[in-house]
């Protein structure tokens, strides 16, 4: 058994009560506590060493990328984040010059938001450090945007430029949050996930969990200088298309939005978010799975957000 | 630099919000979202391998004692729990026969007081196992404990009996959530926590934080069953006395009440929990400090739960 059917089996036993309005499959829990105008958004993810970061990454990028993960997930429900609990795992020997420059970066990205970091745990960890984050947030109860509601005729739309994140901006990406809550506050986007697997397979989350499928238009999707130069470097077998699919951690927002509203957006983001580009890549069709229209004619994606390029 | 000058350190710089009524430093941070009668309690705590349990530890009480741990904090506050994320650290080669028994006993536990597990992430850890649960739950707004309520007169009482929990009752534990909403419901507790590090060092932290001291009846401190028997095997070094002072992970209510509700408190709880001692251990006296009396007479606790017996 991999740890996606481990996931699935355990995922399908879950306790759950009436407050939960979305429990386990999507960017974050949604909780319904009485606040008269507002859900619960929770979340909680992990950074461990020698997996997400090594002993070469700056300390600071640590402590920020570990934060702005969850925070990227708040956005990706059009919420806003409040406060934040640290578990911090430890070797036996630390360098405690090190776990404070962690919180150094960390703190800032808070500050940066308004959230509370409320408090945490310390624990032994025997071979590296981990950094376990919880985060609660609200979002408007009206404004709350799930992977599931994408419908056929959508529009898709993708923020800045895809691939190549590895290179250094997993470390330090800005969380969506303000582009997030403006979209949800002044257009409908049907279906909103954060790009952590890759373009391909945080798409394929939303088909699946929404019952559609998708064509993507492959000269419209925005590929990052980085990964255009990666694809130029001797011994490289990714062309760029395939990077911006495929590789992870861009932490872009991915949404639908019905057609009609595709123009007036693309304007009013124009006006509002000069410097962050918005593509529009394709439609929500019926059926299931993704397919790539290029020169070539229309091509299917396989699973995993892999795609057979000849 | 330990781990305690470290959490310290890192303890005075931690960005802070108008939502934030109590932060580090409690049994849960409690958060003011606006809930008309009650307030969010918010907890979050990791169990590693090899640490916190082993290979030989039953897994359906690894799962158990994970979450139990974060109930017993929601304990200390008088709250009830509502729902909780797990993030799991797998090896690369996982058992994951283990892994599913980890989540029953979870589960199981979840259910029993009806929290919600409301998603989670999967990480690789290297080495081991860990698993960090962030945990949500409420308390009305004018029932929440905290530690630094504490005044000079109180009685201190203590739930259960203490010491030799590593002999198996870490690992099940009854997190005394019942107990301590029913206590807050009828009396007025100044001061609460859970056992964790042990009696002398879990007062401690309510004596410092409600910046009081204490005088503690040696006699009167209520000693497991396990904690005498250890003290009486071959080679043994710990008095059972010692034992229940300073074994940690009791996961026991230790709690101040203004002297005159004593005598009302203990008939009314051998009327409600027949089956769960309460014991009166001493009392809250000016100054700092913890102090025990015995036949021999008044003797100082050294810092950090350690007592020098001759």
């Amino acid at each position: 058994m991999n740890e996606f059917e481990l996931i699935g089996r355990l995922a399908k036993s879950l306790p759950t009560n009436e407050t939960v309005v979305v429990g386990a499959g999507d960017d974050c829990a949604v909780i319904d506590l009485g606040l008269p105008d507002r859900l619960i958004l929770f979340k909680a993810d992990a950074v461990v060493e020698n997996i997400h970061f090594t002993a070469e990454t700056p300390p600071e990028k640590i402590g920020y990328k570990a934060l702005a993960r969850c925070l990227s997930d708040v956005a990706a429900m059009a919420g806003a984040p409040n406060a934040a609990l640290i578990t911090l795992g430890l070797p036996k020997k630390f360098d405690a010059a090190r776990v404070e420059k962690i919180y150094a970066g960390l703190n800032a990205l808070a500050r940066a938001h308004n959230v509370a970091i409320a408090g945490g745990e310390t624990t032994t960890n025997p071979e590296g450090i981990f950094i376990s984050i919880a985060l609660l947030g609200t979002v408007a109860r009206d404004k709350c945007v799930l992977r599931s509601g994408a419908k056929v005729g959508d529009a898709i739309f993708v923020t800045g430029e895809l691939g190549g994140s590895i290179e250094g901006r997993h470390l330090d990406f800005e969380p969506r949050l303000t582009e997030a809550r403006w979209l949800a506050e002044n257009f409908r986007p049907h279906a909103m996930i954060d790009l952590s697997d890759g373009l391909a397979g945080d798409l394929r989350h939303i088909l699946k969990a929404s019952h559609v499928g998708a064509e993507l238009l492959g000269r419209a999707i925005p590929i990052s200088r980085t990964a255009k130069l990666a694809s130029k470097a001797e011994g490289s077998a990714k062309p760029p298309l395939l990077a911006a699919l495929t590789d992870g951690e861009d932490f872009e927002l991915l949404f639908t939005v019905a057609s009609r509203e595709s123009v007036p957006l693309l304007d009013a983001w124009k006006a509002q978010f000069p410097t962050l580009k918005l593509s529009c890549i394709g439609k929500i069709i019926a059926g299931e799975g993704i397919t790539i229209r290029d020169k070539d004619g229309v091509r299917p994606l396989t699973a995993h957000g892999h795609v057979h390029f000849t």
